[in-house]
């Protein structure tokens, strides 16, 4: 917790998704991982040389891939200013791809910024995947902080890294 | 060789990446591996609602990305009507996002469709590594039919799959 409460101070004004690429920059010069932010989907309409006119397709990627220790690796950065995650912050396309890469064996998480509590957690697949039958099957819509607390990984500041999430992987 | 020369048939006016999407898409279906093209990166100037003007942007992706095994998978597919693939066909940018994948241990390769043989190939990063190097240094900027009939593996048709690329891998 005090690790993010420093890192507002550090880092003011950068947004969550900033400090998770400048961690992937970072994570990528040391050799340690190559992951990388997924382009948004454009379907072009109009096309003149580099110049685009087009509109924003249904995301069929989540927004951050790639490597580590050989390994395939997904996830989606969300941030709430609430108290649990709503899950309708992910959409049905991104569950399903987090939901087939976890099937064949990749690394795949959620990064949940709360900014009320001035907490980051990695929310592995598998305690997502939970919730997400149970809000199918009609019960709660969110992740209550609670959850995060006792079945999620914090995610602290470290080794220089402003979100070291890899090494709350390790933990 | 024979593969490619039916499939042309069957599929005739597919382009090549359609081929490959369509493998991708029954290995996805199969739960063999779950591996998809990456969006064109837009910088986005002007957005209304999902409409967007923008430019295109450099590539910092390869065409695609996965995951395989539980391994991180990605590669390029290119299209060549010469008797030699010419290196400038791939970017520097993508050529050093395939080397850093190789340096963590993904699979990386490119697949090669050489329109004038009729044929594929799925060429290992280690292969295009060398001749890289070899252009770097002055010398041959491209890479010989010979190279591909020599050390690289040839993608055929086979159960069901138009461009069984993932069979040619594990050769």
């Amino acid at each position: 917790m005090q690790a993010y409460k420093n890192r507002s101070y550090a880092n003011r004004g950068a947004t969550f998704e900033h400090l998770v690429d400048m961690a992937n920059t970072k994570y990528r010069n040391a050799g340690v991982a190559d992951i990388r932010k997924v382009p948004t989907p454009v379907q072009i309409t109009k096309s003149k040389g580099r110049l685009i006119e087009g509109r924003k397709e249904t995301a069929e990627w989540v927004d951050y891939a790639g490597v580590y220790k050989g390994r395939a690796i997904a996830f989606d950065a969300k941030e709430t200013s609430k108290t649990s995650f709503p899950l309708d912050n992910l959409s049905g396309h991104q569950y399903r791809l987090l939901e087939s890469w976890a099937e064949k064996d990749a690394v795949v998480f959620l990064l949940v910024s709360m900014k009320k509590f001035g907490e980051i957690y990695l929310l592995p697949f598998e305690v997502l995947q939970k919730a997400w039958e149970v809000a199918k099957n009609g019960g709660r819509k969110s992740i209550a902080w609670e959850t995060f607390k006792n079945e999620c990984i914090e995610v602290t500041s470290k080794d220089g890294y402003t979100v070291h999430y890899l090494d709350a992987l390790e933990a």
